[in-house]
């Protein structure tokens, strides 16, 4: 039987810690804000938009919202960028991708401010992932596989830790930041041959394959802990992960569950980036 | 007995293409130029300047020095890359580091247009590396490496590459390079437990420990490709890998020498990026 690490504790600690570095900020008379800036009505977008509003307005972090119709033009998304960039009272950026078709992408996300950039999408900030050094902020997701990590006080240092997937947004970045934490590092991917092998070996297995049910019981072995960062529907119209949740729990040492787990702390992740973000941003003016 | 990896070859055949490239760019007008900038009068850049300064000849690419006296303010120096940035008869810049003590190395080299940034020092270019996307250039070592696998055809989809080093001008981007050819890449350092194991199980290599002797026959085994990009000296004064050589080459398949191993690659590589980097600005203008 497995320990199940989930999301919420996690998440409830995040958000009593922001909340009161918002009480201190704001003593010193700075209100940390998020500007959110969507291109277009995506239901995901919206939904997550107002996950991220609600979770702001419960921590006291200012939100202001703003969309643009699909058809902007990039000339005019980079101006918003810039005027948010230079907006003192503007502490972070979210932008929602990907863009419209038709708009140079990066050259977009590169307008923003790296200092601003809470959801790692600048050159600056991946180069600062990469790095290992504090440029701009990681993409949310893999620091709250960082922030699960860490709450649940497992030991990353020397530990074999093994990632699937080799995305820029999950798989990668998540790679750095447990080499960072003295992890030896494995990343796998669709192309590895016998990753059964390559995962049962793993410590810390982190699963980010992006495809429900990748993993089965023949990729795990005891004394594992396990992070589903999937969010996929099954046939059933159920979320569920890239684990199959049922054949793990028995196996491994602890696993996150899916829904209820990874997802649970992303946004508290945002929030904990724009008070930071804000911090920062005091001491250098 | 191994196969003896030699860089002698794989320089050859990259300074023919070079050559040839250059006579096309030629004939079209284009005539490649390499900026190089040092600061201080440090004797391990003024050896590597002779170096390059020498292979570019050799292939008709230009070179012009810039030497900048140790004491050079940091707003000299942004001028001097802003102005090589907006010369068009420059295609790419070598800037030695590290810097004088006082200079903000990071804020300097991002000055540098990744466009001309054939060594892999801006922000973009390791954000390119990091994304595998074509930003920039990759800094020129990790290159040379895979210069080598290539040249002596190793294969490396669904292989099990090893990489002792974590640094940023070796380990990482080398390993990011792997994960690109679709390699399950494992990154080791220090702080690994049982490296030996970890080791032992690599099917390619790549050894940027960056001290002499840290890999003996304990972390080897047949049908590896090791590839060692130490350059130490030992204490009889010669230079040597961080491979103990004599211990590997009777157990592994095939192995670089040092000298004469991915060293020999590395000034190659940076003239052929100078050459892409004028046929990418051709078209651009």
């Amino acid at each position: 039987m497995s320990k199940i690490l989930k999301g919420a504790p996690v998440a409830a600690a995040l958000n009593e810690q922001i909340a009161k570095d918002v009480e201190t900020l704001a003593e010193r008379g700075i209100h940390p804000k998020l500007a959110v800036v969507r291109v277009g009505e995506r239901g995901d977008d919206i939904a997550y938009e107002k996950g991220v509003a609600s979770r702001c307005e419960k921590v006291g972090v200012g939100v202001r919202k703003i969309t643009l119709p699909v058809d902007t033009a990039q000339a005019e998304l980079t101006n918003v960028l810039k005027e948010l960039n230079a907006d003192a009272a503007i502490h972070g950026v979210l932008l929602f991708r990907p863009l419209p078709k038709g708009i140079d992408e990066s050259f977009v996300c590169n307008t923003l401010s790296p200092a601003k950039d809470v959801d790692g999408i600048t050159d600056a900030s991946l180069a600062g992932v990469f790095a290992g050094i504090d440029t701009g902020f990681p993409p949310c997701t893999p620091s709250a596989c960082m922030e699960m990590l860490d709450h649940y006080g497992v030991a990353l240092q020397g530990k074999k830790a093994v990632v699937i997937g080799r995305s820029l947004v999950v798989g990668k970045p998540v790679a750095m930041m447990l080499l960072g934490r003295h992890a030896t590092v494995t990343i796998c991917h669709t192309r590895t041959t016998d990753m059964y092998a390559v995962c049962r070996e793993a410590e810390v297995l982190i699963v980010a394959a992006g495809r429900a049910d990748v993993v089965d019981k023949s990729y795990l072995s005891p004394n594992q802990t396990v992070i589903d960062v999937g969010i996929n529907v099954n046939k059933d119209g159920k979320l569920c992960g890239d684990v199959k949740f049922a054949e793990a729990e028995p196996i491994v040492a602890a696993i996150t569950p899916v829904p209820g787990g990874v997802g649970t702390v992303t946004t508290s992740v945002l929030v904990k980036h724009v008070v930071e973000a804000a911090k920062k941003q005091s001491m250098q003016s």
